[in-house]
């Protein structure tokens, strides 16, 4: 069977820009563009020329890319000539490629918004679409608002569509701008539209999430025999988001009817890719990656549930309805207090830890994790505190130092200035070996700002670790979490440390304590004696 | 034309609780429970009692909820019969009016994970079933993995559920238990269970969202046939989560033609509650909620294109798919003063303040609002610390006193037993009036142990306000959150401090600092001044 050819079409830096709070910088834009490229989309949707100046920008310097790069912006108004338009002269002075051009196909926009006729507008459309493909543009015309328009008409809804394809449009989009539409809409409309007489491989699909079906509409319209699918990486987009290409493409790549059924230019050996590509925007955009976004989440193969667990370690297909390497990601077997056996020795093999079955260290781990986490820890997230205990039990976690006591005092006052500054100072005391040591840090950042009693600590504990402290000199808090919960019956704080070390390894470590800068202690010393085992420290005597 | 009464089955206490990271105690499942319950679901699936401390604890004090009570399990193993199955007995002696039992029905999970024969697993089920309804319970039959199991061999998973069917099941619930079917499939393999005889108001289904469509495929299932429709609130759930019911709900109340063709117990009343209920659930979980999120997210109705932001302006219809306040969210149209000042005096209203159209400083509240929260502050929760800023702009909002400066010291060493104890204390220097005072408190509980250095802030500022100490008496601080979060371009810290009065009020005021005791103190302050303010406190001179 052949299979067909179906076009990805990434807006990522068009309608993706217009999640709230998402501006991308030029160089940002640049970054966007290659990492998509090297995923395999078809088209590249670079902004709207003319509409701000970073977008202008970008068009001016933008990157080489083997996919179609494409401008946006919308048919010329009435009144004009498509050549005499200086919104669209703008988009068409990209110099892209390709353009594509919004315009309305619902009776009632064209009313309300453009206060034009019927006839002025299919006009608009025509002009423009003819006009993109005499200066040798492949053209593209967004059919906005194209399901309700539908809905509410659907003569006039055709006519406008019609027009652009007849006026020499590569691509017909068919627009869920507002996102309400359901799927067996979307599949009906789709069929009817290429009934209609536009040929299935010119119709595009173009949705947007606000009632959670974005994927599911561009499956419909995929099923009714439309060819381009438009979406955006993490599903960034006005209101509730595009559709999601970050789960279309390996849908489309690993599902069936669609594995088999069509082709992509998104080879599998890209999809590997996936994971890395969501989180380096996220990255981008300095965001906490959704941990249970489908296929690319840190949660996405996560088996929690007892059951799932044991089976998992017999079969992973039993759980899993993907091999997370297909998209780069990793299968996690998380501590909870609902896990047995099974899924303790497996979590301790994915920490490099084979412990035999029936070894009795396995009860005494459970018993001290169960313990523990009936005191407000959690081992979920903070995998190195948990391979700490279970070492401790295997009898293989060295004792490297001892912290006698420490002191920690935050001060606010006024400064010489008459201003209200706060400053935080701690001493930390710690025993290596037969050694005493006695360090002493302030908290203040390079900018001279106090950030906390914490730092202050961690600070003064990295400080002096005497022979260990070329192993912890590329250590780094990178992130701090803290919840308050029910420990017994008392609410205590706990607090969550990630690490990173020169290695690019990332570790997580848990401690608890009534007294928050108590609790971000024990992390802190859970994250140094991780680091320390990992990396084989001998132990000072 | 009637409608049919289509049903509404939470599970967010079981499955919600197998999210990474989540851990619901006994209270936070009852908080819980009784959100669902004034939204109005038919059943609230409290957990899996037997399989850990905290789930049997929540069924014996559970509620009394007018949602049916159901409590899961698994079916009975083989080799022992019904009432000799310890793990069933537990589930069943919670008592619940529902009982909800997971079972095999892929012939592959039948051999590769129980290592039955088929007829064995189906005599299980059976026979679970019987049991159930011979205790007088309304038995639920989870069919796990049922559309990979139809797949792979349609007779014998439709035989397991006959089986249950025919054993007396009030409901046979399909379950796409990895997330990796597609719409269509669900839509056929529910019409062909219907076709074999199970009828379609005794068909549920549990869907799971690892390819992103896991509330299209439980409208498909309804399409098809199916009336019970599983979910969770917020789309918590092992691994990419549930079916998200705070998305489901809204599209089967509004959404055609599941708001003419279907009834839930849902009233368009409580519908109006859904925001509340998803910032609530967030709020337990101590999680930023999703801006993105379909129907209650704070983006779900922003409009930032500027396009859409001046069509929405002459008409709301033109690019929102349903008016926001039908779910109990609200428009953000940036840009757009006007908007932002009726918002301000709506709320202003509420807490209280009357302030005329054109007062400009509704202007300065509103500029001073905007620049806190890019600082990092929040005022969705923290409504008192919004009361004080808008007070103070209106010249309403007195000086009680002055900190002139504070100090706490954590200290952690061994005590006399040789045991390490740690013990803060904190030093607050006040001026009110003319006069200073200088208060000293530990951090000592009433069994001795250490509450840490906010609790001493806390215990010293409160210790002597001279002449405002009869007020706040009675002021007690019941809970307390902590949020690591942006503020310009450095990670800051967020504390929420709810604080309680002897009169049964409970407010909410915010602090933001890098330093985590000082966001701590600031909200401690908000919450002093607060009670002072509404108290109506005299100024002391």
């Amino acid at each position: 069977m052949t299979r067909e050819r179906l076009y990805l079409y990434d807006t990522t830096l068009r309608d993706g820009q217009q999640t709230q709070g998402v501006q991308f910088s030029t160089d940002e834009k640049r970054q966007i563009a290659e990492t998509l490229d090297a995923l395999g989309v078809d088209y590249i949707e670079g902004g709207w020329p003319g509409a701000n100046p970073t977008d202008s920008a970008f068009f001016d310097t933008r990157p080489d890319t083997r996919a179609t790069f494409t401008a946006f912006g919308m048919t010329k108004r009435a009144g004009m000539s498509a050549e005499n338009d200086d919104v669209l002269a703008a988009v068409m002075n990209a110099g892209t490629r390709a353009v594509c051009l919004v315009g309305k196909s619902h009776d009632f926009h064209v009313k309300a918004a453009l206060g034009i006729t019927l006839a002025e507008n299919t006009e608009n459309i025509a002009r423009s679409v003819a006009y993109m493909v005499v200066q040798g543009r492949e053209a593209l015309f967004d059919a906005e608002h194209f399901f309700d328009g539908y809905k509410a008409n659907p003569d006039y809804a055709l006519e406008t569509v019609r027009a652009a394809y007849d006026a020499g449009a590569r691509w017909i989009v068919l627009c869920d701008t507002n996102g309400g539409v359901m799927p067996p809409e979307v599949h009906k409309i789709t069929r009817a539209v290429i009934a209609a007489g536009i040929p299935g491989d010119h119709v595009g699909i173009h949705t947007h999430n606000d009632t959670e079906n974005a994927v599911a509409n561009s499956l419909a319209a995929i099923d009714a025999g439309a060819r381009q699918v438009q979406g955006t990486l993490n599903g960034l987009g006005e209101r509730c988001g595009n559709a999601n290409l970050t789960t279309l493409i390996p849908t489309l790549l690993l599902k069936e009817p669609y594995a088999s059924g069509y082709e992509t230019g998104v080879t599998l050996t890209a999809l590997e890719g996936l994971t890395r590509a969501s989180r380096k925007l996220d990255d981008i955009l300095n965001r906490v990656p959704m941990r249970q976004a489908p296929y690319v989440g840190a949660s996405a193969f996560a088996h929690k549930a007892g059951l799932h667990a044991s089976a998992i370690l017999k079969n992973p297909t039993t759980y899993e309805h993907i091999d997370p390497g297909l998209v780069g990601n990793t299968r996690i077997v998380p501590m909870s207090n609902q896990a047995g056996q099974s899924n303790l020795r497996s979590r301790l093999a994915d920490a490099g830890i084979e412990v035999e079955k029936g070894n009795p260290a396995l009860g005494r781990i459970l018993d001290r994790v169960k313990a523990r986490e009936a005191e407000g820890y959690s081992y979920d997230t903070a995998q190195a505190s948990f391979e700490l205990i279970a070492r401790d039990e295997l009898g293989q976690m060295p004792r490297y130092f001892e912290v006698k006591r420490y002191k920690v005092t935050v001060e606010r006052r006024k400064n010489k200035r008459n201003r209200m500054v706060s400053l935080s100072e701690a001493v930390v005391v710690v025993k290596i070996g037969g050694a005493k040591t006695l360090s002493v840090s302030e908290s203040m950042d390079e900018t001279g700002q106090d950030r906390g009693p914490v730092n202050a600590l961690s600070k003064a504990l990295a400080k002096d670790l005497g022979p260990y402290q070329d192993y912890i000199d590329d250590l780094r808090l990178v992130d701090f979490k803290v919840r308050i919960t029910q420990g017994g019956t008392e609410a205590v704080t706990r607090v969550i440390v990630d690490s990173e070390d020169g290695q690019g390894r990332r570790w997580s470590t848990v401690g608890v304590s009534p007294n928050i800068v108590d609790a971000s202690f024990e992390a802190l010393l859970d994250a140094i004696n991780w680091k320390l085992m990992r990396d084989k420290a001998p132990v000072a005597t």
